[in-house]
């Protein structure tokens, strides 16, 4: 143990529960991946997290009660301080409020710190990965929804604990309407699920695309970001207009959010923004710059470089501080 | 001078220079405005403001050479290091560079510092106006274009010296042309050029307005807030929709940055901002409402407090550091 006592990191999304082991220096030990339960409620969800973690602790040769403590990266609203999970809206019945810091804690027998997924995540490219060569940055997580993290002057910014809602930000005021609800944010165009309700509506009133038989031929039960890329690999007209859309939209929320904070990079992670990321730059970055207001200097644009980990490293850093 | 060692403010704006002397403690002990010079060059404007700076000094009962020293606010691209604005597009010849800092220190034998207009009208809001009681905030400046300053965790956020362009976030993708020249910016439906432009177009195809009227009848040539609230307090229907149309850009790109930045307070200041702020105040918070993510529990919104002097104070804060 050359790297100092490591720590645990658990990222808590509405389809998976990744778990790494990591040490101080940032070097992944071990890691699982389990599916988020479906079904039953938040104590369910507190054992698949506990197996992960275990399981990632086997793997890297530790015990969980041995580490530093387990970081974890959690939806919904976050309370840090008495690590309560509320609304977190994609995990079954959690609707209400869930004592999840201390659950795990008392199941792990270690210090249990929670962090805003999204956050931990843009901190994690932050210190460890595609953002290490800037002291400002926003990390936009283009997945199922479209979240985003804020650093500046090298520090998080929170606001009141609610910061980083890049994907809610409008984009076309009586545009399109989102999961959240509103109209015209940029998630409603760019967010996976809104992608996906989009594609159906579409398929539903005529337009031919091979995306929902696919999603069945690959037994999936959702447009996965897999499923986008095979379907615009076959040249599925629907899935390339709905991709276009959605980097339309990214590039013009996420130009409005560096003309009001202009830092000095822009990384782009999430699971559509990790696997189409690169192949997208060029467009993104056309779609900015046509909204950017000094736009003879954009920011870097990255994607992000810890993939799938970056959730679950940036959650052990909860005890780097 | 028992506040101690007073200070100058020059507020150079595109229609006046506003200047006053400002005791450390806030207090304005003598102000003067003039009209900014429409006609000449960069060194025609500079002898204005000298001249607008030595008249509030007089009144204050104080010499130019005996100040602290003078702050400016300027548009365009301000170098606080060299004292070099450039690129300030609404003053007469200032495409290029001028060195004002030099030349109104030598002009005013004291020591000039330069600061973005917008930037230190907010910061003269978070010190000694409306935003003392809150500790991050976003100013909105509605004027002849749409302005914004940040101030987070009581500091000034300046970005790489560009942030804060809230009227070039987008509120309507494809939507319409501002005076940027880019599409769907706030400021394309609420900066009072903007909202002019749209007037004048109206009228000449055919819509009935008393706007142009009544701004001779003023003798303006341009329509000022002043002009838009007769107006308004007439009756004229194009002004009401245009204003109604401004409020509604002005909630959604406002609600945008909030729920980016989270702040705990928006100031809303500048021309049309200290006009109509209050008597807009519901349908502001109404507008923004429908775009909030955490939509229970809003920044407060305040008018900025120190008016027209706003920029001129802020601008003699640059000596407060």
């Amino acid at each position: 143990m050359a790297g100092g006592v490591p720590r645990g990191g658990i990222d808590l999304g509405g389809t998976k529960i990744q778990t790494a082991i990591v040490d101080p220096g940032g070097e992944v030990l071990g890691e699982a991946r389990h599916p988020t339960p479906t079904s039953g409620g938040p104590a369910d969800v507190a054992q698949a997290m506990e197996d992960a973690l275990r399981e990632a602790a086997s793997s890297a040769g530790v015990k969980p009660e041995d580490l530093e403590g387990v970081g974890v990266g959690s939806p919904g609203d976050v309370d840090g301080k008495t690590g309560v999970v509320s609304a977190a809206r994609n995990l079954p019945d959690w609707e209400g409020s869930f004592p999840l810091g201390e659950t795990l804690a008392k199941a792990l027998g270690v210090e249990v710190r929670l962090g805003n997924d999204v956050q931990v995540a843009t901190e994690a490219e932050f210190h460890l990965g595609a953002g290490r060569p800037f002291s400002s940055l926003i990390g936009v997580f283009w997945g199922t929804g479209v979240g985003g993290g804020i650093v500046l002057d090298g520090k998080p910014w929170l606001g009141r604990g609610a910061a980083g809602e890049i994907g809610h930000m409008v984009v076309k005021r009586g545009g399109a309407k989102c999961p959240c609800g509103r109209r015209g944010c940029m998630e409603a165009y760019a967010g996976r699920a809104a992608m996906e309700a989009e594609a159906r509506r579409q398929h539903e009133e005529g337009t031919k695309t091979d995306l929902f038989k696919l999603m069945e031929k690959h037994g999936k039960d959702r447009l996965t970001s897999g499923i986008w890329d095979r379907a615009i690999q076959h040249g599925d007209e629907l899935a390339g207009r709905l991709i276009d859309r959605a980097i339309e939209a990214l590039g013009t929320g996420v130009a409005s959010a560096v003309n009001l904070l202009d830092p000095e990079a822009v990384i782009v992670g999430g699971g559509l923004g990790v696997r189409f990321g690169e192949r997208y730059m060029e467009p993104l970055t056309e779609e900015m710059d046509k909204h950017l207001f000094v736009n003879e200097r954009p920011p870097a644009i990255r994607v992000a470089s810890l993939g799938d980990l970056g959730g679950a490293i940036g959650a052990s850093l909860l005890f780097a501080k």
